[in-house]
């Protein structure tokens, strides 16, 4: 996937390492049978980081992140690591916030900090009771391997049916000082976001208040990883973070400046990016979907449309046939939760081969099928939808639904 | 599948027409492609009937649903006949309306009744517009052919990926009176009930008032047909209407009485049936699945709790594939939209193989593998849900995910 250009930032390598001063490591601790693949991730601060979360709006509410909430209370938004496995989601659990805390304190014995200063995520099966002794006996060498260059192999530990890493980083100046900001991700644009746990991990050297963060990361994750797919509905384990350690040096940033914008943007372009790995990756996908709804009266109705649009399995269905099934977009906007007149709308559907305009003024036009199923065959398909009733856009991500996604739901535990 | 014993109601054959009084009749006019596909039907009713419609929520509503609702506040809840095409949905075309209601004054001439007393459906793709020839060449040979008998043709005229007839018929008493109650409908129990048009039509010989015949019907549809699947989204053409014409010889029912109780479960029982008719013939279904979420706090909660589980596309992965994941039911009561307390959920998967209890106050049981699989390799599964927090209870039904559903969506227009 390509990293979209913008004047002053510029991609990087390293993901959840291109900041200065973190680490990271992964290893196979035993909890995945297939015994090369990596189970169990770590990232660490050389300094205490500012960190702020976003999780999971499920009444299930994993383990993990009930520890990590009280955490982050507890120290008042700081953290320096962060803790994570596959394969089991320790949630539905007796035990569970019993076993998160333990991933805690074994991971701050080893790196001689406190358990609250450790972030806990899980990502896997629901309801088995998570076995806690592959951790503890493997954490010692995952703390010992610790190296910014090892950024993928904590990016390797956090895959479940991902079929690619997915890592992302750029570097951007604040008042003269070069900053970076990095993240890791792992899930799959599923049908609907609640169905498979999402894990986003980001990292950024620069200097950044709790609070500020905390207001960057609700802005950025509402328009980037929630307009993944369909309706905000999410997982038990849902999780993004970010923790900020503030080496770049630039002067932390505590208030609405041009300063924080630029910050939020490098944040955008980050979770934006994953987010896009998140939908091209999704399970079963062969094509990444990208709905762009303009022309809205605010914010929520163009959030809300695209992501009606994104998430409607018979328009999904449809992508994955290359039909330009503009019936499909039609009704799935008809049934988002808007106000919209749907006799002013128009839609084209877009990619690299060209575009053909489908719908206007809510009815459907006659168009060559053969330019459609064109440009419908590419791996990247983009349904442009204007509203012609405001001046405010949104985009949603998500992917087709083939045959291969039902295959790999439908037998996932074993 | 088995019709559902009840004293005091006997299934009896004849669909749509086993009522007294009404006949029906369908023919291929040429809108489909398929030279033996009935795709123009219709019902009469030899005595002006007492009607009531439940629509589509969408906001973009088809062409025959404006019609059809134009033409019962006209005649104030009277109608004599239903006219209904498949393969067209003659919606988001520029000239829907006027192609609805010529289809209306088509029939009522036919018929020697007026045009508002004729209900008009459609049911197929979207966006394209409706060749009025071909049903105008073939409804007087239509009409000619208007027998109770023919209630088969008619059911065959309205299924569009449909893999079976859908039609069922009870007798009952009203004071002493034989009555008859029988419907058919056509649609595919698919992801969301938003995904593919469902027309329902029913007749009665019952007599009952306009008034109470439409509360009868918004009562028995929230919990029947609007229990299928997810979410209350329904498509562009959605309709459940029903015709009462008083043929009986009862009493005409005007409160809510004994009388009106009588009615209203011979309208469940059939409303019922169709519906897991419809769930079981979901677009390549392989498992009808159930839904009964009891020990709620009130109905609402009921139906959103059940209806969340049935319309979890990774709950319906699991059952295709036989997985007793208990963690996605819970996931998806999680999402719902309730106020559920979770901490006392216990769930149960049944089938006629037995039954296995695979959570308990909100926690995953260990269970034999061996013999949940063998329980969800049946064809009818059932999902119970013990919230154990009140005292109502209610049903949502729906079908697996499975390859096929996939495979009949990429290509729906062709």
């Amino acid at each position: 996937m390509k990293f979209q250009q913008e004047t002053g930032y510029e991609y990087v390598e390293g993901g959840v390492c291109a900041a200065d001063g973190f680490c990271a490591n992964g290893c196979h601790c035993g909890l995945d049978p297939r015994p090369d693949k990596n189970d169990l991730g770590i990232i660490y601060s050389e300094k205490l980081c500012n960190a702020a979360a976003v999780y999971t709006t499920n009444k299930v509410k994993g383990a993990p992140i009930l520890v990590t909430k009280k955490n982050l209370d507890a120290t008042d938004g700081k953290a320096r690591a962060v803790i994570v496995n596959s394969k089991n989601a320790n949630t539905c659990n007796a035990d569970g916030e019993e076993k998160a805390w333990r991933m805690c304190v074994l991971t701050a014995q080893e790196l001689k900090i406190t358990p609250e200063e450790v972030i806990v995520a899980s990502t896997g099966v629901i309801g088995q009771a998570l076995p806690i002794e592959p951790i503890a006996e493997h954490i010692g060498r995952l703390a010992a391997g610790l190296a910014p260059e090892n950024h993928g192999e904590a990016a390797a530990a956090i895959m479940t049916t991902d079929t690619v890493k997915k890592e992302v980083a750029v570097s951007f100046r604040l008042n003269g000082k070069i900053c970076r900001l990095g993240g890791m991700a792992k899930g799959s644009g599923m049908i609907h976001p609640n169905m498979a746990t999402t894990l986003n991990f980001v990292t950024t050297d620069a200097a950044i208040s709790a609070k500020m963060l905390d207001r960057a990361l609700h802005d950025i994750v509402k328009v980037t990883y929630n307009c993944l797919s369909i309706d905000g509905d999410t997982s038990t384990n849902d999780m993004v973070c970010i923790l900020a350690n503030g080496k770049a040096g630039n002067p932390e940033i505590t208030a609405e400046d041009e300063s924080y914008e630029v910050f939020k943007k490098a944040l955008y372009l980050v979770l934006m990016h994953l987010t896009k790995m998140l939908a091209a990756d999704g399970e079963g996908a062969s094509k990444m979907l990208e709905c762009t709804c303009t022309g809205a009266p605010d914010l929520d109705t163009a959030i809300a449309a695209a992501k009606s649009v994104i998430g409607s399995s018979l328009v999904k269905s449809a992508m994955f046939g290359a039909d330009a099934n503009c019936g499909r977009i039609l009704c799935a906007l008809g049934y988002s939760d808007t106000d919209l007149d749907m006799s002013k709308v128009d839609v084209e559907l877009a990619s690299e081969k060209g575009s053909v305009l489908v719908c206007r003024d809510g009815n459907g036009l006659a168009f060559s099928e053969e330019e459609a199923a064109a440009v419908l065959a590419e791996e990247e398909i983009e349904i442009r939808i204007q509203l012609n009733q405001g001046n405010v856009s949104a985009k949603a991500w998500g992917c087709d639904l083939t045959y291969d996604y039902v295959k790999i739901n439908a037998d996932y535990r074993s």
